[in-house]
Protein backbone atom coordinates (compact mmCIF):
# COMPACT_ATOMS: atom_id res chain seq x y z
CA UNK A 1 0.00 0.00 0.00
CA UNK A 2 1.42 3.57 -0.93
CA UNK A 3 1.60 5.95 1.69
CA UNK A 4 -1.17 8.59 0.62
CA UNK A 5 -3.53 5.46 0.50
CA UNK A 6 -1.89 4.10 3.75
CA UNK A 7 -2.79 7.32 5.41
CA UNK A 8 -6.38 7.97 3.33
CA UNK A 9 -7.53 4.22 4.79
CA UNK A 10 -6.07 4.92 8.23
CA UNK A 11 -8.04 8.14 8.59
CA UNK A 12 -11.11 6.02 7.52
CA UNK A 13 -10.81 3.55 10.20
CA UNK A 14 -9.97 6.35 12.50
CA UNK A 15 -13.77 7.80 11.05
CA UNK A 16 -15.16 4.44 11.59
CA UNK A 17 -14.32 4.45 15.16
CA UNK A 18 -15.15 7.97 15.93
CA UNK A 19 -18.85 7.80 14.37
CA UNK A 20 -19.40 4.20 15.91
CA UNK A 21 -18.51 5.38 19.58
CA UNK A 22 -16.96 7.92 21.80
CA UNK A 23 -13.84 8.60 19.57
CA UNK A 24 -10.94 7.55 21.22
CA UNK A 25 -7.72 9.17 19.20
CA UNK A 26 -8.54 11.91 16.39
CA UNK A 27 -5.47 11.33 14.79
CA UNK A 28 -2.22 8.15 14.59
CA UNK A 29 -0.19 10.90 16.45
CA UNK A 30 -2.10 10.90 19.57
CA UNK A 31 -3.01 7.16 19.73
CA UNK A 32 1.23 6.51 19.48
CA UNK A 33 1.17 9.27 22.41
CA UNK A 34 -1.25 7.48 24.57
CA UNK A 35 -0.29 3.98 24.39
CA UNK A 36 3.42 5.34 25.17
CA UNK A 37 2.28 7.03 28.84
CA UNK A 38 0.19 3.57 29.44
CA UNK A 39 3.34 1.71 28.70
CA UNK A 40 5.41 3.91 30.70
CA UNK A 41 2.79 4.01 34.03
CA UNK A 42 2.77 0.53 33.58
CA UNK A 43 6.52 0.28 33.77
CA UNK A 44 6.87 2.52 36.77
CA UNK A 45 4.14 1.23 38.55
CA UNK A 46 5.82 -2.66 37.70
CA UNK A 47 8.98 -2.08 38.15
CA UNK A 48 9.03 -0.26 41.29
CA UNK A 49 7.64 -3.89 42.59
CA UNK A 50 11.10 -4.98 41.92
CA UNK A 51 13.21 -3.82 44.85
CA UNK A 52 10.40 -5.23 46.92
CA UNK A 53 10.66 -9.36 45.46
CA UNK A 54 14.53 -8.46 45.59
CA UNK A 55 13.55 -8.00 49.59
CA UNK A 56 15.66 -4.40 48.96
CA UNK A 57 13.27 -2.87 50.92
CA UNK A 58 10.39 -4.12 53.66
CA UNK A 59 6.95 -5.92 51.91
CA UNK A 60 4.07 -4.11 52.42
CA UNK A 61 1.31 -5.51 51.62
CA UNK A 62 -1.41 -3.67 51.36
CA UNK A 63 0.98 -0.97 49.35
CA UNK A 64 1.02 -4.18 46.86
CA UNK A 65 -2.59 -4.96 46.89
CA UNK A 66 -2.95 -1.22 45.59
CA UNK A 67 -0.31 -1.22 43.25
CA UNK A 68 -0.98 -4.33 41.60
CA UNK A 69 -4.82 -3.07 41.36
CA UNK A 70 -3.91 -0.11 39.65
CA UNK A 71 -0.99 -2.04 37.35
CA UNK A 72 -4.42 -4.28 36.40
CA UNK A 73 -6.37 -1.00 35.12
CA UNK A 74 -3.87 0.64 33.48
CA UNK A 75 -2.63 -2.76 31.57
CA UNK A 76 -6.34 -2.40 29.78
CA UNK A 77 -5.49 0.60 28.12
CA UNK A 78 -2.78 0.70 25.82
CA UNK A 79 -3.83 -1.85 23.42
CA UNK A 80 -6.69 0.15 21.57
CA UNK A 81 -4.22 2.77 20.83
CA UNK A 82 -2.92 -0.29 18.26
CA UNK A 83 -5.08 0.31 15.97
CA UNK A 84 -4.55 -0.19 12.03
CA UNK A 85 -3.43 3.19 10.52
CA UNK A 86 -1.63 3.97 13.56
CA UNK A 87 2.09 2.74 12.97
CA UNK A 88 4.91 4.43 14.70
CA UNK A 89 6.73 5.56 17.84
CA UNK A 90 8.46 2.47 19.10
CA UNK A 91 5.95 0.04 17.85
CA UNK A 92 7.73 -2.70 15.13
CA UNK A 93 5.82 -3.01 12.39
CA UNK A 94 5.76 -6.87 13.47
CA UNK A 95 2.37 -5.53 15.65
CA UNK A 96 0.46 -5.24 12.63
CA UNK A 97 2.15 -7.38 10.35
CA UNK A 98 2.12 -9.98 12.89
CA UNK A 99 -1.33 -8.95 14.63
CA UNK A 100 -2.16 -12.46 15.48
CA UNK A 101 1.38 -13.17 17.74
CA UNK A 102 0.78 -9.62 19.16
CA UNK A 103 -2.43 -10.20 20.43
CA UNK A 104 -1.00 -13.62 21.93
CA UNK A 105 1.90 -11.83 23.42
CA UNK A 106 -0.71 -9.41 24.90
CA UNK A 107 -2.81 -12.26 25.93
CA UNK A 108 0.16 -13.83 27.85
CA UNK A 109 1.12 -10.58 30.07
CA UNK A 110 -2.53 -10.05 30.88
CA UNK A 111 -3.05 -13.54 32.09
CA UNK A 112 0.43 -12.66 34.19
CA UNK A 113 -1.41 -10.58 35.96
CA UNK A 114 -4.25 -12.64 37.17
CA UNK A 115 -1.79 -14.85 40.28
CA UNK A 116 0.17 -11.67 40.43
CA UNK A 117 -3.26 -10.18 41.55
CA UNK A 118 -4.12 -13.50 43.53
CA UNK A 119 -1.05 -13.37 45.15
CA UNK A 120 -1.00 -9.21 45.96
CA UNK A 121 -4.65 -9.87 47.17
CA UNK A 122 -3.59 -12.85 49.47
CA UNK A 123 -0.48 -11.35 50.54
CA UNK A 124 1.17 -14.13 49.97
CA UNK A 125 4.83 -12.91 49.23
CA UNK A 126 6.82 -16.20 47.96
CA UNK A 127 3.97 -16.80 44.83
CA UNK A 128 4.35 -12.92 44.50
CA UNK A 129 7.82 -13.37 43.80
CA UNK A 130 6.73 -16.20 41.23
CA UNK A 131 4.39 -14.25 39.44
CA UNK A 132 6.51 -11.03 39.35
CA UNK A 133 9.33 -12.81 37.51
CA UNK A 134 6.58 -14.43 35.09
CA UNK A 135 4.98 -10.86 34.38
CA UNK A 136 8.46 -9.54 33.88
CA UNK A 137 9.29 -12.59 31.58
CA UNK A 138 6.11 -11.48 29.34
CA UNK A 139 7.27 -8.40 29.17
CA UNK A 140 10.49 -8.77 27.46
CA UNK A 141 9.16 -11.07 25.73
CA UNK A 142 6.75 -8.88 24.18
CA UNK A 143 9.03 -6.02 23.78
CA UNK A 144 11.79 -8.19 21.93
CA UNK A 145 9.44 -8.94 19.27
CA UNK A 146 7.60 -5.67 19.08
CA UNK A 147 9.11 -2.82 20.61
CA UNK A 148 11.69 -0.84 18.91
CA UNK A 149 14.82 0.56 20.76
CA UNK A 150 14.66 4.04 22.03
CA UNK A 151 15.61 6.09 19.66
CA UNK B 1 21.17 26.68 45.10
CA UNK B 2 24.12 25.56 42.90
CA UNK B 3 23.54 23.41 40.23
CA UNK B 4 25.90 20.49 41.90
CA UNK B 5 24.28 21.14 45.25
CA UNK B 6 20.79 21.17 43.73
CA UNK B 7 21.23 17.39 42.15
CA UNK B 8 23.18 16.68 45.02
CA UNK B 9 19.94 17.34 47.54
CA UNK B 10 17.21 16.10 44.87
CA UNK B 11 19.63 12.52 45.24
CA UNK B 12 19.16 12.88 48.68
CA UNK B 13 15.47 13.55 49.04
CA UNK B 14 14.70 10.70 46.33
CA UNK B 15 16.96 8.70 48.49
CA UNK B 16 14.56 9.48 51.03
CA UNK B 17 11.65 8.23 49.38
CA UNK B 18 13.32 5.35 48.29
CA UNK B 19 14.03 3.83 51.70
CA UNK B 20 11.15 5.09 53.36
CA UNK B 21 8.84 3.40 50.83
CA UNK B 22 8.39 1.81 47.67
CA UNK B 23 10.61 3.78 45.87
CA UNK B 24 8.49 5.74 43.00
CA UNK B 25 11.57 6.87 40.78
CA UNK B 26 14.80 6.14 40.87
CA UNK B 27 15.73 9.39 39.12
CA UNK B 28 14.23 12.76 37.71
CA UNK B 29 13.56 11.80 34.54
CA UNK B 30 11.59 9.10 35.57
CA UNK B 31 9.95 11.13 37.79
CA UNK B 32 9.44 13.77 34.20
CA UNK B 33 8.28 11.38 32.15
CA UNK B 34 5.68 9.29 34.54
CA UNK B 35 3.68 12.55 35.05
CA UNK B 36 3.97 13.53 31.70
CA UNK B 37 2.51 10.10 30.61
CA UNK B 38 -0.25 10.34 33.73
CA UNK B 39 -1.45 14.07 31.97
CA UNK B 40 -1.15 12.42 28.36
CA UNK B 41 -3.85 9.51 29.54
CA UNK B 42 -5.50 12.53 31.79
CA UNK B 43 -6.09 14.39 28.60
CA UNK B 44 -6.99 11.66 26.62
CA UNK B 45 -9.68 10.98 28.92
CA UNK B 46 -11.04 13.88 29.48
CA UNK B 47 -10.68 15.20 26.10
CA UNK B 48 -12.96 12.30 24.61
CA UNK B 49 -15.75 13.57 26.29
CA UNK B 50 -15.56 16.87 24.39
CA UNK B 51 -17.79 15.31 21.36
CA UNK B 52 -20.21 14.54 23.42
CA UNK B 53 -20.69 17.59 25.81
CA UNK B 54 -20.89 19.30 22.64
CA UNK B 55 -23.82 16.87 21.08
CA UNK B 56 -21.66 16.00 18.22
CA UNK B 57 -22.14 11.82 19.31
CA UNK B 58 -24.37 10.43 21.31
CA UNK B 59 -24.76 10.36 24.88
CA UNK B 60 -24.01 6.94 26.26
CA UNK B 61 -24.05 6.73 30.16
CA UNK B 62 -22.29 4.24 30.79
CA UNK B 63 -19.16 4.74 28.36
CA UNK B 64 -18.85 8.31 30.53
CA UNK B 65 -19.50 6.47 33.59
CA UNK B 66 -16.98 4.35 33.22
CA UNK B 67 -14.68 6.85 31.69
CA UNK B 68 -14.91 9.52 34.92
CA UNK B 69 -14.40 6.28 36.71
CA UNK B 70 -11.26 6.02 35.24
CA UNK B 71 -10.22 9.68 34.85
CA UNK B 72 -10.36 10.18 39.06
CA UNK B 73 -8.02 6.74 39.41
CA UNK B 74 -5.28 8.64 36.75
CA UNK B 75 -5.86 12.44 38.69
CA UNK B 76 -5.05 10.94 41.79
CA UNK B 77 -1.24 9.87 39.74
CA UNK B 78 0.93 12.73 38.31
CA UNK B 79 1.09 14.65 41.58
CA UNK B 80 4.06 12.46 43.76
CA UNK B 81 5.84 13.03 40.72
CA UNK B 82 6.59 16.75 40.91
CA UNK B 83 8.93 15.91 44.07
CA UNK B 84 11.49 18.79 45.15
CA UNK B 85 14.34 17.89 42.63
CA UNK B 86 12.56 16.69 39.65
CA UNK B 87 12.41 20.03 37.94
CA UNK B 88 12.09 19.53 34.12
CA UNK B 89 9.41 18.58 31.29
CA UNK B 90 6.86 21.03 30.79
CA UNK B 91 6.99 22.21 34.62
CA UNK B 92 7.62 25.40 35.03
CA UNK B 93 10.06 26.27 37.77
CA UNK B 94 6.58 27.85 39.34
CA UNK B 95 5.53 24.25 40.21
CA UNK B 96 8.62 24.80 42.93
CA UNK B 97 8.92 28.22 43.48
CA UNK B 98 5.01 28.84 44.01
CA UNK B 99 4.26 25.43 45.41
CA UNK B 100 1.52 26.72 47.65
CA UNK B 101 -0.18 28.23 43.96
CA UNK B 102 0.59 24.77 42.54
CA UNK B 103 -1.48 22.53 45.03
CA UNK B 104 -4.19 24.69 45.17
CA UNK B 105 -4.18 24.68 41.60
CA UNK B 106 -4.40 21.06 41.82
CA UNK B 107 -6.74 21.08 44.79
CA UNK B 108 -9.16 22.87 42.29
CA UNK B 109 -8.96 20.47 39.45
CA UNK B 110 -9.30 17.69 42.39
CA UNK B 111 -12.57 18.79 42.97
CA UNK B 112 -13.91 19.77 39.52
CA UNK B 113 -13.63 15.95 39.29
CA UNK B 114 -16.49 15.62 41.86
CA UNK B 115 -19.57 17.29 40.83
CA UNK B 116 -18.20 15.56 37.42
CA UNK B 117 -18.13 12.11 38.91
CA UNK B 118 -22.09 13.09 40.53
CA UNK B 119 -23.42 14.07 37.25
CA UNK B 120 -21.82 11.13 35.42
CA UNK B 121 -22.82 8.05 37.63
CA UNK B 122 -26.35 9.66 37.72
CA UNK B 123 -26.69 9.79 33.78
CA UNK B 124 -27.20 13.77 34.25
CA UNK B 125 -26.03 15.05 30.82
CA UNK B 126 -26.89 18.88 31.52
CA UNK B 127 -24.84 18.83 34.83
CA UNK B 128 -22.68 16.68 33.20
CA UNK B 129 -21.77 19.53 30.42
CA UNK B 130 -21.18 21.90 33.25
CA UNK B 131 -19.00 19.92 35.29
CA UNK B 132 -17.42 19.10 32.27
CA UNK B 133 -16.65 23.03 31.48
CA UNK B 134 -15.72 23.97 34.71
CA UNK B 135 -12.85 20.98 34.87
CA UNK B 136 -11.79 21.94 31.52
CA UNK B 137 -11.34 25.44 32.93
CA UNK B 138 -9.69 24.33 35.53
CA UNK B 139 -6.63 22.62 33.63
CA UNK B 140 -6.15 25.63 31.37
CA UNK B 141 -5.48 27.81 34.44
CA UNK B 142 -3.17 25.48 36.11
CA UNK B 143 -1.41 24.95 32.74
CA UNK B 144 -1.62 28.97 32.18
CA UNK B 145 0.40 28.89 35.13
CA UNK B 146 2.49 25.89 35.69
CA UNK B 147 3.16 24.72 32.22
CA UNK B 148 5.68 25.67 29.28
CA UNK B 149 4.64 25.48 25.54
CA UNK B 150 5.69 22.23 23.65
CA UNK B 151 9.28 22.14 22.47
Amino acid sequence: MNKKLGVFVAAGLLSIVSTSAMAQFAKADDAVEYREAAMTLMSSHFGRMGPVVKKEIPYNKEQIKENVALLNRLAALPWAAYAPGTEGGRAKPEVWSDAEGFKQAKVKYLDSLKPLTVAADAGDFDALRVAFGNTAKSCKACHDSYRAKKK
